[in-house]
């Protein structure tokens, strides 16, 4: 059932959403579920042609209107231009999705400063560019709109050898907790989420390359055993889009199977005692150590 | 929208939900909705009367089928007797709703050890009983299944003048993160969700007794400006329950319309400054401090 | 360095502190050092003789003064029964370190709903007693004062296979958050550690019996590559007690060497890659996935 | 006793400590402390005329050596010149406390994308220049170290009005969890603190001109009703520096007085409800709403 679409028809009717990173892997998910809701669509990458194709590939598939338009994120006069097409387009403008983003699997200390202060300003800079072109906007039309930003787990935990995007997410991650305080009283919501392992071939492969994504399985990670199915984070995006999450607001929820939690807890390792041994423990260790 | 329903008809087909401190209030709220998602439910309380009552109330408006259990959550033995009723009536049981509490508001060392006592007893070591009676069974059964808790955002945040319930409360949240990592091998997850304000009549006047509800308004600590409407809470418990959450293991999530962090956050406060004052310090500020 | 003292001389001088569980372990090693800064020591658990001899111990050890007393943390009559033996031998007490505890480890579908309520009723219920007793009478006699609790990191993160404790502690943890700023106004602070991996002889071979502690070695949970010293913590332990740490309140300082860390973050397993791979990979590695 | 100095004499003898944004205020205080505990000083920031004057008012009042380098953090050049003239100087470096800031206290609305873009780049990227500077130097020299980065508690809660702040900060301390885990091999430990209300004359009356200060009083949200003293943030500075907090990593110390918890706390404002009215409504309240 993980991967069926979960809300009800029309949940997004009448939506004009904008996706940055939209033409791939899962912002390409996201962006197609939320047709499917009724949801008016606007893309963007700094890559045209694969947004076209996309853009065509999605209103073939739901019969909804897609608008596929260039946009590096760093460039805050290129998200005007966005926004501005969007209203050409559209009308209006409902939601954000802060999905663009770039990463490294390195070293730090093998990063040059170029490196990670590139990371910094796709990602942070990126998502503050968009929220505050659009947040403006937002605020001069007096419109209740939605933000959603999507983060890592390691935004709160930190995470080795991806600290450029570690830093930058972390910095994302706080950007939502303030404007959810700031922009509520003009009825913007602003969330996160923080997804799992969700395996995007193109992405994962960059990322992990050749024997590295072997040596490093996810599912082990995991206490459900599986990585998670597109569907399940497009369920929840759009529902935390919608006004069916009207409530919900400075909120960053965790779609990992409870992979980051299996790490942390410090005992979580005794998973690999077999039953036997346990059995032979039950008795031993039936005494409190107490005072 | 917001009090819409918003998952698709039979979300919840052919699921048995037990739901403790399910006649009134909240817990009758998310009930009424799983049976409209084509649940069976079964309620708990120690006040047979109003659970019979409400359980009709709910069959008349669902069309559902509602098992009435008197139970007291501190009981082991009456705990093992609800899961024994449900089998016998359902066949199955696929899901738990740890809703039961109980809370004072007073300053604590207004408090005897006795009262303090108590609250850990119904809150913390009830929703204990309840999870490892169910876990056991589902575990012995190797059945999947999912477990929610109710908690509060002062479980992280501890509070005041609740402090009993903050310090159950707190059991809970550390239960349900343990439980989502060891017993996710089985099938079974385990989430918790922490509810800002949403009043149900009876038990704010009992917890804010005369003027004191006045003297504490909600509203004004939610950035949003607005308490919670019932189905917001039953749409998260019911997508929560569900399949579609069938990633989401171990999280806690916040509905509350950002109300702790508008109080946690440092500057929240500058609310208060009106725009012409603003207007008046911009050009005074924009001199970055930095080095 | 890490296991020299690191306060400056007299630093408790004229305090009594109570140390609950404080006749072995690192309940010792906190209060002996305690002793050495100037304190007047209290020390309490069910077993007088291991107490008493303690006591001598750490007499002889510091030159300093040591109340041994017989407590079953559980029983609040019994807590008061401390508070007015050390008004009566000290004439006053300022700080209250509850360090008592228990714990299991085991599956939890193996407990019994007893076994589990006992660690509750120790851990969670013997803090709440203590610090309602104390607490009460220092808000009677307006006086100033310190409470600190032992904590763990799985308070926050939680654990499989040690439930009640992670229950236990995670409400402990609401507590220490929840009295910080109700009882702030009286001048008395609460704070907590959460400790990592800090061996006691005796607790460990009682918890991780036979082969489990082999099965298990913390260290290489450890980025820093070791465990904790006693000194560490003594060292961490006087500071928060002390009125140099007057500000700091409602915190829970973990000392773990990044242990829970490094579990948590979703990339850090990639140290197991060694230098010449990440030589290989380092120029195929540099492309943002960008947007 | 708060403003009295807490560590052992010589506590950081021999040690080379470079603090940036070294020549006022916080860091100023910092600075001085580290002189009297033995260490040799590097201080920094754009502002040489300042920091010579304040290197020479330490050296006069230490006794200590402190060398004074002008360097805007966000040039990686210039971090790299602060380190080959430290290690010119003293031979060799151990430490590093990255306390360079700017901040604007703003509607986020009304603020520019360069405007918030120039937070980011003094705060998180110059923190990230300093650390990847130094810990390639470490690493590269094998020789222990200990970074310390000065955050903010809204580097977690997020903060209104002083976004790009947060999201700088929010970002600093992601850096300093992930690195703590992926250095400690080396023997680098990264820690942060988040520093509540420490008035500094000059930087508070920058932030918060004319009245605002008045409307902002940061006394009432503290439950300790006072704001910090400067020697309280340099003992906590001074210990985790130190080889004292060798078994401390990856941690953020809160040292605020209870302040975000006291926002935080759903109930913590019954704080203003008076004995009379709690004696009249104890009676009443004596009823727990359980089930």
């Amino acid at each position: 059932m993980f991967n069926q679409p979960m809300l009800r028809d029309d949940a997004l009717k009448g939506k004009t959403i904008v996706v940055t990173g939209g033409g791939t892997g899962l912002g390409k998910a996201m962006g197609t579920y939320f047709l499917r809701l009724g949801a008016n669509l606007v893309i963007t990458s700094r890559k045209l042609d694969v947004l076209q194709k996309t853009a065509l590939e999605m209103e073939k598939e739901t019969g909804g209107k897609v608008l596929a338009l260039a946009c590096d994120v760093r460039e805050y006069e290129q998200v005007e231009q966005v926004l501005n097409e969007t209203l050409k387009t559209f009308g209006k403008v409902d939601a954000l999705l802060n999905n663009a983003a770039g990463n490294f699997i390195s070293p730090t200390e093998r990063l040059s400063a170029n490196a990670f202060s590139s990371i910094i300003d796709i990602v942070l800079k990126g998502s503050v560019n968009c929220t505050l072109a659009f947040g403006k906007h937002w605020i001069k039309e007096k419109q209740a709109a939605s933000v959603l930003n999507i983060v890592t787990t390691y935004a709160f935990t930190g995470s080795a050898y991806v600290v450029p995007s570690a830093c930058a997410k972390g910095g994302v991650l706080a950007m939502t907790r303030s404007l959810a305080v700031e922009w509520g009283k003009y009825g913007i919501r602003t969330n996160a989420i923080a997804p799992g392992p969700f395996p995007t071939k193109g992405a994962w492969e960059r990322l992990l390359p050749g024997d590295l994504a072997q040596k490093f399985d996810f599912k082990n990670r995991v206490p459900l055993k599986r990585v998670g199915e597109h569907q399940e984070l497009a369920n929840l995006a759009a529902f935390l889009i919608s006004d069916f999450a009207g409530y919900i607001n400075g909120e960053v929820i965790t779609i990992d199977g409870g992979e980051w939690l299996q790490g942390a807890g410090q005992f979580n390792g005794l998973e690999a005692i077999p039953n036997e041994m346990w059995d032979a423990f039950e008795q031993m260790t039936r005494s409190a150590k107490g005072s």
